[in-house]
């Protein structure tokens, strides 16, 4: 809503469709605002600028250079596909400017390390766009998954993110074209499942991920739908997981505790924007013969004022603006999520490459 | 309810506590009647009947034998130790009655064949006494699965099936002693898992079946808790499952197809008696700029006059009677779906046993 001097400056580099609904968030959040757009045509930039009725003062640049040259962008959001981010981020870095990232944040762990060193040097925030962890009900989840006596200890995982592609998507999306988006369901769908596990785990690396045999792929070989299952040793806890671009919207995480069960079924994108819910059940005992519960799942609605995406830039904006103007050193926990998160993405995918072997973390 | 010379009639052999909700489905069936109990000892059914409240025309008999020896009894419903199984449900075919034999079936599917063999060859009625798949809201869910605008395609199952027990439960009850129960959390909580499975797969037998590096044992060996998956080649379909007797009560079955996904929370014991739902989606589709979906889960609630557990025993007792007063033949397909359940059961406990080793069916 704000632009006025105390606004961390965004450009938007890459005009995905995405990066529609990160400008509105620009809009709506109260410590940003949107200065500049880049695509690699200035015709691309301009068509963008129109079909979201932007401001006359966004600037509009035919070349990313020019965005990151542009002395007045603080920060960048980065919508482009993943086989460039490595690219980019560390340019942005380079220029000063701070990183809010598209997910998966890149093709292995060797190039995440690259950018995030990047960002480090240049002491500039690094954040990746996984939008759910800002969401006020994101907290209220961890506050249940963390009570002792309602939830207990975590013993069981299972995530699932899916999205049903055209057969158009299929074959021609950036999703799903091995020199752009390499890692397919994987790195698009799957990243939320692991990061909704490590969330549950409070970013604990597990001590094995071990794929399933059955890896779908399109015919480039990029994948369209697999399936994982991750181990913690010394908790004896297990997650599987399943992210397909052939299936039915799904983006769940069910928990089952030593005292209690968790269950959300809109994780990624909420199904309303103003308030969420989760379900959650304590405590439940079978009545006498065993012909019903003593209770039943409770569910939890948590409002919010603003959509999770303009609480990430706003968070992400806090962030900057310490950085900028009281001297503050970055958070880099956010950076670490995302690592943590790439770091299994790997694994599942060299477990894919060889055979469906245990990988050890 | 019914006593009259038409009821099918039942004995039941063992007085485990499942006894009395099975005691009760007898009362409420009404092609069935409740006419003699058993126990290793007179003094334990006589205690059965006080307790239930039986009516005093119940014979009780202080061994199995004198039960089956009884030309009154029809049918038997056998709560035994699995591994008594054998023994007893062979003997019960041999003397000409119908089998009613609780979950799992069997220690192994070789044990498991010699009474099916026994009760082919004497012609009487065999099933297991999941009750679940007899609930109408069972067959209402086949109805959304099968639908191929609705939900399309199975794609993902993922299944779980728990409860907690108390460290006494978990050295000492029947379930996990290795002479009694020795597949504990497999066989019991495990085996609804894998049938789910395959209720929802048609019947159809995975291609490959692989248990997942978790399992948790007892100080006997009994395991308290495990995973599997389970692979269908041709159709690419994957599924997981969750087993537990130490974790929170959980009941659920998941599926994602290709239009629609599927989510039940209390399969194997709804939350009430007098109505179950469950909830399914199709053709959700996120709208513009992805800020939400255009569907939300619809839930589907189904109502029974007769809890599930006697639609079992009516649903028995009028196979019984047409083999018993029509000269019809048992019906083979419950045999069927309990062999198949435990083929999966023992690939399981074979890939646990084998390093966790894949397991071609």
């Amino acid at each position: 809503m704000a632009e006025n001097e105390n606004s961390i400056r965004f450009g938007i580099m890459g005009c995905a469709e995405i990066a529609r609904k990160v400008s509105r968030a620009i809009h709506l959040a109260p410590n940003a605002s949107l200065v500049a757009i880049a695509s690699r045509s200035i015709h691309k930039a301009n068509q963008f600028a129109v079909q979201n009725k932007l401001s006359e003062n966004v600037k509009l640049y035919g070349s990313y250079d020019e965005l990151l040259d542009d002395p007045f962008v603080d920060a960048v959001y980065m919508p482009l596909p993943t086989s460039l981010h490595v690219k980019w981020a560390v340019r942005a870095a380079e220029k000063g400017k701070h990183v809010l990232l598209e997910k998966p944040t890149a093709i292995d762990v060797k190039m995440f390390d690259e950018m995030l060193k990047a960002c480090e040097s240049k002491g500039v925030q690094f954040m990746d766009a996984s939008m759910w962890y800002h969401h006020p009900r994101t907290a209220k989840m961890k506050e249940f998954l963390s009570n002792s006596d309602l939830f207990g200890r975590v013993k069981a995982i299972h995530s699932s993110s899916s999205y049903h592609g055209t057969p158009e998507f299929l074959e021609n999306d950036i999703r799903v074209k091995p020199d752009l988006d390499a890692l397919g369901a994987l790195g698009d769908t799957g990243w939320y499942c692991i990061g909704a596990i490590l969330w549950t785990m409070n970013q604990k690396l597990p001590t094995t991920v071990t794929a399933l045999p059955t890896t779908i792929r399109n015919s480039a070989g990029v994948i369209l739908s697999c399936s994982a299952s991750m181990y913690w040793d010394e908790e004896q806890i297990v997650a599987t997981f399943y992210c397909s671009f052939i299936s039915h919207e799904t983006m769940e995480l069910a928990v089952c505790g030593s005292n209690g069960t968790f269950h959300v079924e809109d994780f990624i994108i909420p199904y309303d924007e103003s308030s969420a819910e989760f379900s959650c059940t304590s405590g439940a005992k079978f009545v006498d013969l065993h012909v019903g519960w003593n209770v039943k799942p409770q569910e939890v609605r948590v409002a919010t004022e603003l959509p999770q995406e303009a609480l990430m830039i706003q968070e992400f904006s806090r962030l900057v603006k310490g950085i900028k103007d009281h001297g503050l050193q970055p958070d880099a926990e956010w950076g670490q999520t995302s690592r943590i998160t790439q770091l299994v993405l790997d694994a599942v995918r060299n477990s894919i490459d060889n055979g469906y072997e245990a990988v050890q973390m």
